[in-house]
């Protein structure tokens, strides 16, 4: 049996449980994004910045996904949300079964958006679907204006972009722009938000854009639909 | 066959090729170091300054890993050294093989210094020796302070960690004396190094070590002298 069998067994089988997630997903009518991006691009900022821009607005349940450390549930735990943490011990990447495991420490009655924050990493978190609706790939002004091209699986299966550390333009050789015409070059239909954690410009768009989604109760792949 | 066995086979199977490659490297004299980080850490950009401080005063070759494109190999090429490309076409690290393959396009005869820059990520390539003399791990200040407690193997397995956008922390929420305690706490050995590539500052003192290196013959990973 080849390696590649058995990778193609793994991703068969994830489906089947991201299949799984989805329809609960469904029947709790809570809407799910797969935050995705490199280590450091600001993710738990980001997700900080919307629990306290939500907050009151709607009601909202955390994943995090580390390979060591809960660190990150630490953080997102102070705006008093659910959080369920998952420790990969090494693994590269967030699979659907280890969200399952998750969503049986988790109460989904009454939560309206799920954030499952993946492990930092911008190549192999692309081909596994945990379920949910969308993934939002957060990508930050400091790592260059290339990344769409060089790392194009990620832009190509997420829904949206997020791109952060806006504030730090001044400082940086990165065009925007490009960055820009790079990743609608490998997917057109990318929804395009700009954010600063720090100034906390662009957060309102995006947090804008997050209740329209949750009160369009787009929660199920049209793909899925059938 | 479990999918673990299978691992386990890739990875003995990729240490054998590994041990091929670092005699290789022995025989040829040449002093090789694995470039590891985050997407958009600045490897390439250090390369870079690597390359031109260093003109002259070593033989350098340099090998290109990238999930897509042959960008990074285009910007190595200006400064008329030997490069070869591999393109993973969607893997997620650098293997021994694709390594020993790269070699076959690369005349090794009076390298001193061989560059293997990986594929940006911060986690699968801690687990592939590929027959380096040891591993540098390239830690931008943007990712944060918490990185090495969060993604301990690549710091664990590395020899060198270099800081790099150091002019960018007046505008970060950094704390780089945090930032070297946990890496240091993950892995005491690591000799670190403060660089720029923007103001060029640390750059001298990097390649001073690299120089020294070569001169002291250090080729060979001592574990494989037995």
């Amino acid at each position: 049996m080849s390696v590649i069998t058995i990778e193609r067994k793994v991703l068969e089988k994830n489906d089947e449980l991201a299949r799984r997630n989805r329809e609960l997903f469904a029947k709790q009518r809570t809407f799910v994004i797969n935050l995705v991006s490199s280590p450091g691009s600001g993710k738990t900022s980001l997700l900080e910045k919307t629990l306290g821009y939500l907050k009151g607005k709607l009601k909202i349940a955390v994943i995090e996904g580390d390979v060591q450390t809960d660190l990150d549930a630490q953080r997102v735990a102070r705006f008093d949300v659910p959080v369920a943490q998952i420790v990969t011990n090494g693994g590269c990447h967030l699979e659907a079964k280890l969200v399952a495991d998750a969503l049986d420490r988790l109460d989904l009655a009454g939560v309206e958006l799920l954030v499952i924050e993946n492990v930092g990493n911008l190549v192999c978190p692309s081909n596994y679907d945990l379920g949910e609706a969308m993934k939002v790939v957060v990508a930050s002004t400091t790592e260059g204006d290339d990344k769409p091209l060089k790392y194009p699986a990620m832009f190509r299966n997420a829904s949206v972009l997020i791109i952060n550390k806006l504030d730090l333009l001044p400082y940086l050789d990165c065009d925007i722009n490009a960055l820009k015409r790079n990743a609608l070059q490998i997917n057109p239909s990318l929804t395009v938000f700009e954010t600063s954690c720090r100034s906390g410009s662009g957060i309102p768009e995006w947090c804008a854009w997050l209740q329209q989604q949750v009160s369009k109760g787009y929660n199920v792949k049209p793909s899925t639909l059938t």
